[in-house]
């Protein structure tokens, strides 16, 4: 690989968790340069000063995003909060660089969907027409050909792959999901606020989002599209006080007979080939997958209930987020898919 | 009531969390005196030598629980685990002194009951008899008259305030209830082991027990008796990073009409003479009743799904353990049911 | 108690962490009522609004500060920044009332030190002629006749005990004097920022105003004055990933012989009868402390080096803030200076 | 690199944290194959079943330590308790593999210091003679011909460099040096225990092995080879509620005139060609470094006290363990000294 000609990109947004992320695993990885890094408010800085972990291995100057507008780039990576990626994506999408969002601003199935829940005006609405939602376990093929990526939301990501080889199978009633999702602070983003400070989250424990969270159609939607049929899924996230991970315990009544041996098997068969989707046998732990691109499944049939209970963990800021995108692109430049996604999980 | 002649009481177990948490609410507490604090594995030792945040407060010296078996008492707490605090309640069932057990052995309905979710053999069958469930919400009037408290779990007191107006009123489907509960680490006891390992339980998150938790149980046959229906309950609890508190998250399909107004109107109704459950209008943190005896519960009805979401936030080692039985001791003491449980929460 | 006439109090400022534990232990102390609780930027919200594990609790009205200006008030604590406190000060130093001040602003030994190391102009320099610094170890005689207490800031009160037996009989270098301090979060109070975002403080430990910190002079005045020398003290606080505590390990060469036993004995004859300083004969650690008025110290004297090491423990929003002010309050109405201070340290 | 032929390691001791992160870094590293993983206590499990984190990475199987003793092996890495280790090296040390022992056993200048400070006879003292102490910023040339490698100690690793370039230039008083240490509970081991239990290290701090620990002797005697002085320093440890992470305050007299540039001269000058240390403009935390080989320093000069207070951050398991293992591989292989280490720092 070091050989070839690398790949040209940009990563916009730089101030976030998310940008942070993306410029360290885009910076090892053999097959991209990263060209431009661009912030508004830290123009002029270096990288390294935003993100002082960066000190020697990435000092480069961060830029105004108006370089990137004619700039030969194979690939933009928007790492910027809702409502303000779909101007940039409406502003980039006669260039010749394809777009990987990070946003949920291309998410959902429609402009109106998205107005709905996210109480806000889209200026784009051309945009979902091509937009493909980029979850490789799920549509690695049309991913391959897209030009513009909408990367799943962090716990959508838990979710879709906790429940997908049940709703592909149309196995499970529709009306009985229950997620009760639990994400680490970063979820929250970098911004200092009440909700962000310290003491607020240390030693706390709450729900948030109870019945209204943006990410709950998301999730109905690619159920839905799975099973062909309209998915009612109650999503509850809540807060905990760790930095990184999200694990999401889904509940739903099985259509038709169960059993564990049979649970296992479908689940196994669903992801054979996926390299970062890992069945266990046991409940996984957030520091299972902590810094990597895992997602780590436990699927368990309660027999004196009868109810499935599927428990999924990933790091929110990786699988949920930066990593998924790498894994996009790789999929969109022909790479092998695992290609600078080889990070072990660092526990402890 | 400084002036009056205090009651006489002994903790037996004094090396755990609830030992300790007992032994603090009750050294303040102004009608009782602590005679005798026992501990087979440290007698002779001093207190603070076990929990040296007593230095200089409670020196005194443990004894063998030998001690209180011919002792003036009035009240004995049981601080012990399942299993063994059996044994003591059947040796000192026929002493003058009344029993507030906070393990396991007395809980359920039936020794049969026990067998199976305990898979331990009952050596005191008898006891189930007279035992009272020492929930003051529920059962006040009997835990006056009672002679032997079964204090009741942590899990199944968050879960059981939590759902208890609904079906007390009959208002819920009964194979509708699942319940995600998260507890703080004190839960998993004083013991070194892998499980309380510092590096296990920092930064991570997972379910434990999942679909065999004993605390099930408990809870089924609580809300049974409020309903007079069985009740099937799914019940998954997790492991959080922090040392004190449980959140239940629980879910459950109302039984005709429902509406918020509604909905709170029921909790408030219910709990209105209950000094301890505080019925919220937004989702409480554990940090919200760190360090107190208060239940505080926010209902929810989600008009999209129709499905209530009630959370409740204790303090597992005092409203599900240590306080719980301060309280259940002054209703059988006859004293106003706040002495001596007035600590406000402990934020941040 | 509880018949007699209440004392009247005000608290000023109830956003933060030190008005809200004021307010915790005040609401419980036995002698004194709580008339106002102010802030003029949640002027008509409840104090429970603000501070919701006090839902129930104390729902009072917070008010604007003018309407302490012509209250009947006995004591009034002013629970603001350094800076804007002085002003409250100098208004209110014609009232009948006397005042705890709990900021920087009246601590130092005159308005030309204060300028030097807070770099702001003190518009009330009348004021330092008449504060007294509110220690009670060390000026308990002072403190009761005092009409204007400058309750000392939480490094010191760790610092200073920890140091003081040895300095009030000179028996240190005073060139020697290193303090390597360790603070919970909440010393950096309540404001939302990039320090006290919870993914910049959470599993990370840094220094921070290293050779500048104000509370340097603080030390070496109270140091100084007790032996009756300058004193350089290299002071150097970090910030640790807890909510709540000060541990200052303070390093220092002795004059003269010294054992450990000696070093013991003089520790222990200082603080003979200071209720709450509590002199150990093993490494304190802030969870023994946490939620209390104690100040835990161990001294040891290393044989090898010839060098004393002193480690003492606070709690940095009580011993270090609040009920450090609420002892004051009891030495200056006559109390007996334990009352409402009885809280056992909350451990786990 | 891939095409070559890969150089054949074996780790003994898979079951704690360094044998863990050896074989992360390892299984990662372009030219090793991990031939062996053992462990006795675990022997025929899958090294995924102790380490969950590597599930479908590294499920290999564990051996005895048996299969080691005539394989044909370049490095064998010993990750094993100190008092057990040096067993193992005696038994290998006619074999044909070079070894590098990540205990204390072979860290100290003679059996004679070894049985002082740990108390314990040492079985092979003549490993003294051929032993180098790994620290790779010191001693490279030594290191590369070495056939047996004394990996250093954590704190002396963070200690050491944060004082070398000072002590090789002899400018500071030896008989003034403190260092203040901190480290994260995974420097106290895997093994269950009441140190490493959850509530005894969550929202606490406090310093251990005051005056005694055996890390002291390590660094005196490092700092001593590079002024040709014996040095004494005051060496005091204290426990972090943090998973990894050192920090390292130390504070030292110069000798001479000082000022901030020449300060950070001495620094840069001394560490201008070593890739893994970084000197800092400002106080680094331990997540600068978290997860990577990265030592940071920040020196400075205190002009109103003239001292040196010079903090670093390591990663306990990395710098202080297994990476520098790693580094020290490189070198006695003939690699680039970055081989297998260009991990970024995980923060947040």
């Amino acid at each position: 690989m070091q050989n070839h000609k690398k790949f040209n990109i940009a990563i916009v947004g730089a101030s976030g968790f998310t940008g942070s992320e993306l410029a360290r695993l885009l910076s090892l990885h053999p097959a991209v340069k990263i060209n431009h890094i661009t912030s508004e408010s830290h123009e002029g800085k270096k990288f390294s000063d935003l993100h002082p972990q960066f000190l020697g291995i990435l000092d480069q100057t961060l830029e105004s995003s108006k370089v990137i507008k004619n700039s030969d780039l194979d690939i933009i990576f928007l790492a910027l909060p809702h409502g303000i990626s779909m101007d940039f994506v409406k502003t980039l999408s006669e260039q010749k660089a394809r777009i990987i969002d990070l946003s949920g601003d291309f998410r959902l199935e429609s402009p109106e969907v998205y107005e709905a829940w996210y109480q806000k005006q889209h200026i784009f609405p051309e945009g979902f027409k091509n937009a493909v939602y980029g979850l490789p376990e799920l549509h690695a093929e049309k991913i391959k050909k897209s030009r513009l990526i909408a990367n799943p939301g962090c716990y959508p990501t838990a979710s879709i792959l906790s429940l997908a080889p049940l709703t592909a199978l149309d196995m499970i009633e529709t009306d009985s999901v229950v997620i009760d999702a639990k994400s680490g602070l970063t979820g929250a983003g970098v911004k200092a606020s009440p909700t962000t400070h310290f003491s607020n989250v240390n030693e706390n424990f709450k729900a948030y989002g109870i019945g209204t969270h943006r990410h709950t159609v998301e999730i109905e939607e690619q159920l839905g599209l799975l099973s062909n049929k309209p998915t009612l899924v109650q999503f509850t996230p809540h807060l905990l006080p760790v930095d990184r991970g999200i694990l999401a315990t889904a509940y739903a009544k099985p259509k038709g007979e169960m059993d564990q041996n049979k649970l296992e098997k479908i689940y196994e068969d669903f992801y054979a080939d996926k390299p970062f989707v890992r069945i266990r046998k046991t409940a996984p732990g957030i520091k299972d997958v902590r810094g990597s691109h895992y997602c780590d499944i436990f699927p368990f049939w309660d027999e004196r209930t009868n109810r499935i209970i599927s428990i999924s963990a990933i790091d929110n800021l990786l699988k949920g987020a930066a990593s998924q995108a790498v894994h996009n692109m790789n999929l969109m430049l022909g790479l092998e898919e695992q290609t600078g996604l080889e990070q072990i999980p660092l526990r402890p």
